[in-house]
């Protein structure tokens, strides 16, 4: 027989936008869109183009995935759980209260079926997602007064993020929704008594400590919480074989190198906090207790009303008493030991 | 001005072997190869071809760098820490002991220079190498007896790698070299005391507990250790630029794929080893103090005796300080809240 031909492929060229919820002042999470373009754009010579815009110079950051959803972007770099009013069940491949580490949430994701699972529920809104960043646990915000009871959370005005505003709201949190550039003067004035934003590294350069010092941890909420690259599902059946699979790929390495970075940015960060007189505070276990019973019962209801968000958590939470058993064995007690030696001053 | 004319780019056809240092047994660690060479097949059209061989088809496992530094073999897989005994400081950018987490070993690589500099290193040897796999921290194997203190290490045949084998020998371990379809003969015979291999999902396919069932964690020797997929350096570099680019994020996400498969079967694996018998221990906090001093001692002495060990390793410890400081905070207490509810029976 005879060998078929060598064909030289060729990448063509394709161009399309990326609508970012971020703005590009947090340098970390808005910079995943442009690792992630960078990627794609040197492994074809230039040829496969996905150009970021930041929040707003497209579409409003809040509304990133409605513009793929239809189409008007080829793609967009966002938080799934922003679109938590439409169905809760967005939620659930970003972050819910209680649910995975980042650790955790990668295994889910790219060996517990955790893409198709979102995907198959993406699908119903024309979207392609694919996991794009992380940014590891975050903290639980800034606090004027130190709370340390259920009881001094009744009345809280604590700005924070939809799905979790809606299940601290049981405890009598009054959840508020304000634009990041507005936090500092809403706290700084009493408007409002707290606020959440992401980590150290983000919450440092709008300078929260000198109105709200009390920074709580951990923000249970966000355990591990995934970014998603999404992508308009007929563009990117469009798209040839080989894009869609350098797609996947770049969303992988892009996904990593986001964590990658909060980790080793995160740490200097929090001591500068701290040397800026930032009053760090664990969340008491009454408070934690409180709102993982709040949850629970949150997630009974959406469980037996909600089919899409019952077939998701179901398979998140089975993974999830695996994965922190498993955790307790060697992670932790290597972790534990190594924080032992760094809290005795041995690590140098 | 004219438009520079559209060049179409092809992918031009290049087929190179990988020699594996691991058996196909191990699908986890050895599957990083396979993950590796479809990324980079399918982004090209299947015009740049790695095809991975497994340890012994080329060259033997342990000798993989050494037919990449040579050129006779365009690529590997394996683990720096086994070229130790050529210079200790091909150890430090795979694992040594009591040095990173699998997440602070990444963030340092990616973000903290590691990657340069371990290239600066193994530029020496002519190889460009990328993290290509970690397994998350190991556990610390399989023993016959208990050990509960210092001096029950005294003259204990332990099965352990190069670099920790040295450092546990300076409390009178006698680390013993045996291929892994050994290990368990060695062990029920008594030949050898104790024996570690990798963590639960691969160690379960040896049956190691009916022969030696205390399994001892932490493997504080390898905390987080690093997978590296090495390149013959002139063939890296006769490379076009989109495939070396495209050769760093297909490793990127090739590493973040094995330790995402990891923390996924590694649960499942240790249930079935406690159910078949394996008694859990973690070492004491004797032997882990008295391990750490021994290491620090070595450390200190290759500092001051070997300027590429210093280089890097005062880049790892001048991290591994401030990553475990911060890891205290939001990451440890929210780890430690989730725990206790699984031990609670709390999380489903």
């Amino acid at each position: 027989v005879l060998a078929a031909p060598a064909i030289a492929q060729t990448n063509p060229k394709i161009t399309w936008r990326l609508t970012s919820s971020f703005p590009k002042g947090l340098d970390t999470i808005y910079g995943g869109a442009d690792t992630f373009s960078k990627y794609l754009s040197e492994a074809t010579d230039g040829n496969f183009q996905i150009q970021p815009f930041a929040a707003g110079e497209l579409v409003p950051g809040l509304q990133a995935a409605d513009a793929v959803s239809a189409g008007t972007v080829e793609a967009c770099h966002t938080v799934a759980y922003y679109y938590w009013g439409k169905d809760p069940t967005w939620a659930l491949p970003s972050a819910v209260p209680f649910a995975l580490n980042a650790r955790g949430m990668n295994a889910w994701h790219y060996h517990g079926g955790g893409i198709d699972l979102a995907n198959a529920f993406f699908g119903q809104h024309n979207i392609v997602a694919f996991p794009g960043g992380n940014t590891g646990v975050q903290m639980g915000g800034w606090f004027r007064k130190e709370i340390k009871t259920v009881a001094d959370l009744s009345g809280l005005k604590f700005r924070i993020g939809g799905f979790a505003g809606a299940i601290v709201s049981k405890l009598g949190v009054i959840p508020q929704q304000i634009a990041g550039g507005e936090i500092y003067q809403a706290l700084e004035k009493g408007t409002i008594d707290a606020a959440e934003w992401v980590g150290p590294y983000d919450d440092e350069k709008l300078g929260f400590q000198k109105v709200a010092p009390y920074y709580y941890y951990p923000g249970f909420w966000e355990g591990g919480p995934t970014v998603h690259l999404m992508f308009n599902k007929a563009k990117f059946e469009e798209l040839p074989a080989n894009y869609k699979s350098l797609v996947r790929t770049a969303a992988q390495a892009t996904d990593a190198n986001m964590l990658q970075k909060y980790d080793y940015v995160n740490p200097m960060a929090i001591k500068k906090l701290v040397a800026a007189g930032a009053q760090l505070r664990p969340f008491s276990p009454e408070i934690l207790n409180a709102c993982f019973d709040a949850a629970q019962e949150t997630y009974a209801e959406l469980v037996s009303s909600n089919e899409n968000f019952k077939t998701i958590w179901e398979s998140i939470i089975a993974f999830r008493k695996e994965h922190f058993l498993w955790q307790q064995v060697a992670e932790f007690t290597n972790d534990t030991f190594m924080m032992q030696l760094q809290r005795a001053g041995k690590l140098g």
